[in-house]
């Protein structure tokens, strides 16, 4: 973990995804050094050392980063794209800009708040939208603006439109941070960077509504959370992080939700974090999260 | 948690179980104390204060308890019936009869047999049934008898008979350590003792065959396993205990399944011993666990 | 666990303490009796059945029971004094008076000031202390009066006394949510309630200050915190509660500190939880936690 | 993890040390490239991006790689030494040979010999060396010479000189699977193959001897166990694995010895799996775990 804090000036990172094949290492590596990079940190998968799919995450600093980024950037299509191999180059020390979606719950999003504040989550905040006004004055207390789009009446078309517009080319992903809308395939389509949910159970445990009383009716004794990324299929999208707690008999449904929202608020703020330093990457219905 | 090695002469597990009302602690109090008995430990629950269901467990110490037994029993008879309330009273310095049903997998068989002989198990194993031999040295290095009852063919109903004659009238509960045959509902009504399951997952995730293939295809960052009492319905009996272990991308189905023998068999011990030290009351499709 | 948001009126909690002896339990529960009591909850422990100290903590609930609690308390009187026991009765529709002292870390003190926002802890808030000034406006942004004292400068008797003036008969207990300076022994003695430290280590390891970049250097695997009663030996109080969080060769002493917060405000805040609720009893340098 | 039962088969782990440098990571896998190796996985660590210690972990798959060890190492040594860096070239698939040395607790040793025989450990077990004899018949069931060496009487010297003589050139590791012993100075320099112990408390915590009864008298709500190298500082060796079990106020110091016993265990077999593995470099008091 490299706190949000330290320098990530002349920072960048790579990450690297294709058919698995010898000598991909040697290559980039070499790419690296003769772009007067170094290789601070440098992580790697492969699905299958045979015939699988190759999976590359490296930190690189280079003095000048950011004059010098076209230049490696020509260098990996030269390099990676006759290999089969796709690539994205991004610069470490331009934060991510995430947008929050919230109903009434606020344990999730005052936690993204918090922690965006003590300098952990590498990403601006340049707005929360509720279809609630219930958070909008601890919202703006962090100095991040707040808007208000109702979710009520028939017109759930205009509302997501509403929304849509004001993502537009503002924001680089979005947090689903206790959002108790289903968003349509639609959206999803316009909204265009990627979104992240956090679904309070134990993930393929209790889809859909209700998964504190699913839980206590069916007697687990653990409670858990799953963070996912969305897609039009509900909670059934790639998971990026999940964890529990212990819980007994004695707990109510009701106990059941407090003790969750504690995990909630965890699994979402790693993910989030994960997602911000470009540590997950989607690969089908699954993540590779170096 | 009181371990197996200490003496338990002269002590007594009494359960009571029935509507809530005021008094009923007091009753049961005054019982123990005008038999003789003090309480060693005592455990209470209710489902719901003003309507619900009680459950309560003392171990208590009484000189010359096995003479004072049939004594104490009609006294909770007479105090505890009127009051709408069932119960149960056990020697504890008499162990359970526990027979162990396994197939080929041998993590969670050789665990019981060898926290038995570390004495932290307050059972008597009798038998070990499996319908493969491979285990049968170990278990009888153990000092236990084996029985081999082969499954395959399509006499299913007479391996059954068989196993139902072995176990008769010699054992308390059954474990099924790892098991991989469905036992029939006429089996499970004829063998009249509780039976002990473990589930090689998350329950209710990954209900049935191959949890840990389907647990790779989806992804998730935990795997677990769930110890439970059978019903018929496969999966769906009351749940004992649970635990995860966590995984990454990295790991191929084979390592789930590695890692996840030592869940296993860390929860199904668990179960085992809470069974046999009467600390588990069923309650519906739930369980109680003092 | 009962959530601080249902009812508790009506609702008593007493903790019953003195050598163990037979008959203590069906003592207490006739006496809640034929006080016309109901009990709700029940646990009890004793350091040794035959000859140790018995501990006992009974939640009851009695209409009335404001108006009854003079005539309960002369029952418990007559009843236990004589068995050399000693007990304590509280309304528990009466929340405990908790100060907050706090240095410039902010994660502890938002936590605690967030989860009783919630409804989650059972204790009203009269004040927060600090020798700093940074966390004010947060804290009054929660309804909660803020007060500066410096501790800066020869004269930490003045800054001791002004503190203990701000908190006499104002409060139960006090908590020092990283408050980092060391209360002297006459502090201690004038206080006259209970204080609650949250130690950035598992004790008892790394005593004293800077134990993350203490356990950085000894290169251990895990990090942990500790909160503990405070006593006149700094971190050597009775321990409450104590978690942990697993760390690599690759966190720095800042990752460690960054990590460990969120150990310190989920232990800190189960241990304010718990003493507000009287579930922990001190018994020499050792909790019970009922 | 990559499990035993997969083929080693021409694989090869590279491990890489010394002085950070921009340049080395493409050298590395140049090198290997040039040597018709492919990079199955790599992981890499420093201490200080700008002027600390490098630590590099390199699996690499080479056909006939046995033929061609002296061609690569030939060319490591012209690569590596003069950028100031050491390294080490192993043929993963011929396994260490551990010696296990145990007293009388059998916990940890049946662990190993277990999980051994499920082929999960990548080593060979040519023998285990007791200062008793009561694991003998269990030992020699796994299949393992067992030898029993006495430290009763004065002549320790005698005893070690013993157990040196059945070591020499035999083992590659020695694991102190609860050997209740402190071997001497002389000892340590002598057996000249590293030795990984077992310490059953969270060191730094409850050094030395009687760790669950120091743990049961200072109040801890955690225990735990820490494998380590052994140097000649008692319990203060780098340190390789730990965890923590949670425990009550109602568990005795023998309660804990039998619940840390499954802590043990675990932690145990994690370290001596990663060590096998190579993925354990020591860097002063530090490990580095990949």
């Amino acid at each position: 973990m490299v706190l949000h804090t330290e320098s990530r000036k002349d920072q960048s990172c790579l990450i690297v995804h294709g058919p698995d094949q010898p000598g991909i290492v040697a290559a980039v590596a070499a790419l690296v050094t003769r772009n007067r990079g170094n290789i601070v940190s440098l992580d790697q998968y492969s699905s299958d050392p045979s015939s699988g799919d190759f999976f590359q995450r490296v930190v690189l600093n280079r003095p000048d980063l950011a004059a010098a980024m076209p230049e490696i950037e020509a260098d990996l299509a030269r390099t990676l794209t006759p290999l089969g191999l796709s690539w994205t180059l991004t610069d470490r020390s331009i934060p991510k800009r995430m947008a929050i979606l919230v109903s009434t719950s606020d344990h999730c999003l005052l936690e993204l708040l918090w922690r965006h504040r003590r300098g952990e989550l590498p990403v601006t905040i340049p707005m929360v939208i509720s279809n609630h006004t219930n958070t909008a004055e601890d919202v703006r207390a962090f100095g991040v603006p707040f808007f208000h789009v109702p979710s009520a009446g028939p017109d759930k078309a205009a509302a997501e439109a509403q929304i849509l517009k004001l993502l537009e080319g503002n924001v680089d992903f979005v947090v689903l941070a206790r959002y108790m809308q289903i968003l349509s395939p639609g959206f999803l389509d316009a909204v265009s960077v990627p979104l992240i949910n956090i679904h309070h159970s134990f993930l393929p445990a209790f889809v859909g509504a209700a998964p504190y009383r699913k839980a206590k009716e069916r007697g687990v004794k653990l409670i858990g959370a799953t963070s996912h990324y969305v897609t039009n299929d509900v909670d059934e999208g790639p998971i990026i992080e999940q964890d529990v707690a212990r819980v007994t008999h004695g707990h109510s449904a009701l106990d059941l939700q407090a003790r969750g929202a504690y995990v909630e608020r965890a699994v979402l703020s790693r993910a989030v974090q994960w997602h911000a330093e470009d540590r997950v990457i989607r690969h089908g219905n699954q993540t590779i999260v170096f």
